[in-house]
């Protein structure tokens, strides 16, 4: 029997904005962030559960305050029984009846519920000696289901028919595990594609894309519609006929702005266009769904919760389902998430890059593929090159494709001298220059335009 | 020309749950927060501009340090120029290309922006020398759509749109505002309704409200079927067949039991059934509302931004939309989800109660009645007899109305006292038995089942 003694946090920044990594039409200038939880008990095997949310800078200290706030539901806990029942302990973080008008079940405290959650099942799988990968598909569909939280979600999915999804994956489970590793889960590559980039990184960038083993590339669209058909003509060029190009808008378009945009890139053949418009607008994606036919429109790292992607996918809004490991409330409802997108048949390709992400997602596509869906069909986790040495146990992605972690553990933990460097503002990253940065003034750094 | 000077927050909790006050199906012990944010300058008029976020107690803390992380983008600003033109303002602070991560535009830091953008109305309309209502009601058509961002809304509402609504209702104002004056704005009472009541309270509270002169009361449902007939018989009884009773279910529901639920109650002639399921679920409160038929099923309290309003309304999954001042980006968010509501034809009773949200809304509808909508008819602003002797100008209802404030400023700001008093976890009201409440411990204040 052991006892959660402590849940501290830190804030973590990258200064990636310096180099324009991680630029696209919203999101400027992106200092790739995490809010980050750490778990300890006093049990003697030393093991602690990592978790975060990804920000992209400022607000990271207000993500960071969100997460602090839990402490009282945790210290102080009996640690097997919070394991234990991870589906109670779930609802009972997200069901608090205080904490929940402050979503409910979105924003700032709906993710920091994410991050300790997933801190959570990184401890467990780390006792248990699995990576969260294989401990998921090492439980029963009743185990699993007991996991989700079906409020909500009744109208498209219930608890019966979660569980005939999971049985009907259960026989190749096995034979699944052994593909899986001997073939890893297929990855696609949004590296050459950052809107700040030159058109001679970009190809550079395409060209070793292919080489590397890739098949499917992301490019970011939506500042300029010249641009845009400049730079898709350019890495077309670059990758040949045979190679997938998706593009990404980052929520800058409204309605019929989207479909007539696309409608001059569709002789690229294009892959799937992501987050056309805001991400809450489930109507707006089945209209621009209809609009741009036959391309898929994707969509999910900025969904906020379940009840969103049982919408979007009632109403037939997107096509290709892209979950985030750090937006919804942790590996539960993500758990939820897939059954659903099972249930209508639609393909998942999780949203990955920042800090961290390509790291945690790579579990539940493993798990899915092993456990749930059953297939890899059409299936790509996103890959991005990007702050992986910071993390004890980095993706392994190599000939296209990810290689499932034989570590314990849900692959969130940092290392101890990243999260000393670059803890703001008094990491020796920051401190050292923050008056050039300006990252702490709003002096050229404000989002738009300025009052 | 004056510049701001400090932003400052407060964490007010008023201990309600004592009382069970604003008890509901999923509300079972709210402690009435606000987080609570001043803006000072450097004006010789001394005036400051007051505004917050409503919040039930735990969390209020985060919600503060949300507020606080906008003061970088106010303090040291120039006050003309903020006020001068608030929909460059809010622009600035909601498409903010870091901060908007942590939404987009929902939850925590969406809130803080409305607490933020609602201050600097106060201050405004206190410069102007105007109660807000008055201020909005003395804009032109082409200033008041510029307050409004029309991004992910011109699918359903244009700038061109809105100019014709507003254009529409201008020959009238000054009929209008007369005619406010004169009769005040209807209203309606949830005192008597709360779930924590004994049935002897409630038909006591009943009885009050018919004398008072409300023409509506409304009875929280949603816990137990056989109670909820019970207390509809009751209510039923005290008032006669000719005052409306609304209920509402605070989100308990899923769409199939929201349906049958309801069948239960309709002998009743139920006015509305507020909040059936998640306020998240337009596709569910579409299908609720087609299955409830004639019932008009009402929302929006906990509705996130102007993106899921206009959904709502695209779908007929409300035909009562219910505003809240402090759930949205403030006034100008609210401007656009009147302005939407006018569109669609829709009527709008905004949620109130809480702290200082009657004091807050009753300027919103004001402003409709005189310079949008132009009606009044079957529309009615929710009123709680709860904690408005906290507030430097407190609501004046009476005779089943709510009478136009004339005092200068939002309504927004509350006594001095109070702030000290109430402050957690330091204020008298709180330090003398914190031990007695365990607000701070978790100890029996969890919301539901306990891991």
């Amino acid at each position: 029997m052991s006892t959660i003694t402590a849940l501290s946090t830190t804030d973590v920044r990258f200064p990636t904005s310096r180099e324009l990594d991680g630029s696209d039409a919203m999101n400027t200038d992106p200092d790739y962030s995490a809010a980050y939880v750490v778990l300890e008990t006093d049990a003697q095997d030393g093991l602690e559960g990592h978790g975060f949310v990804f920000t992209i800078g400022r607000g990271n200290d207000v993500q960071a305050a969100a997460i602090q706030a839990l402490a009282p539901f945790l210290v102080g806990r009996n640690v097997e029984k919070l394991l234990g029942n991870m589906g109670t302990t779930w609802r009972w973080l997200v069901h608090d009846s205080q904490l929940r008008w402050l979503g409910p079940e979105k924003g700032v405290m709906h993710m920091a519920i994410g991050a300790v959650v997933n801190a959570l099942w990184d401890l467990k799988a780390k006792r248990e000696g699995k990576p969260l990968w294989a401990l998921l598909a090492s439980m029963s569909p009743e185990e699993l289901v007991d996991l989700v939280d079906f409020r909500y979600l009744s109208d498209a999915l219930t608890r019966e028919d979660a569980l005939e999804i999971l049985g009907r994956a259960l026989p190749g489970r096995a034979a699944r595990t052994e593909e899986l590793l001997a073939k890893g889960y297929p990855a696609y590559t949004t590296t050459p594609g950052w809107l700040g980039y030159s058109d001679e990184k970009l190809s550079r960038l395409a060209a070793e894309a292919v080489k590397d083993g890739f098949t499917q590339i992301k490019l970011k669209v939506g500042a300029d519609l010249a641009d845009d058909i400049r730079r898709l003509r350019t890495a077309r060029s670059v990758v040949g006929p045979d190679i997938k190009i998706a593009v990404d808008a980052n929520q800058r378009w409204d309605v019929a702005e989207a479909i007539e945009w696309m409608s001059h890139l569709a002789e690229f053949d294009i892959a799937w266009i992501e987050e056309p418009t805001s991400p809450d607008d489930i109507l707006g994606h089945a209209a621009i769904a209809r609009g741009v036919h036959p391309i898929p429109v994707a969509t999910g790292e900025h969904c906020q919760n379940r009840v969103l992607f049982k919408q979007f996918l009632q109403a037939d809004a997107l096509q290709v389902l892209q979950i985030d490991a750090a937006r919804v409330a942790g590996v539960n409802e993500n758990i939820a998430i897939l059954l659903l997108a099972a249930k209508f048949g639609v393909r998942v390709c999780p949203h990955a890059g920042g800090v961290g992400l390509c790291e945690a997602v790579q579990h539940l596509s493993m798990f899915d593929f092993v456990a749930v869906s059953g297939t890899t069909e059409e299936r790509y986790i996103e890959f991005v090159d990007h702050l992986h040495e910071h993390f004890v146990e980095p993706i392994n992605v190599h000939s296209g494709a990810y290689w499932p972690p034989s570590v314990p553990g849900a692959g969130t933990q940092m290392i101890a001298q990243t999260l000393a460097d670059f803890e703001f503002p008094n990491g020796v990253e920051w401190a050292n220059d923050l008056a050039l940065s300006g990252a702490l003034s709003m002096n050229g750094n404000a989002g738009t335009t300025e009052a």
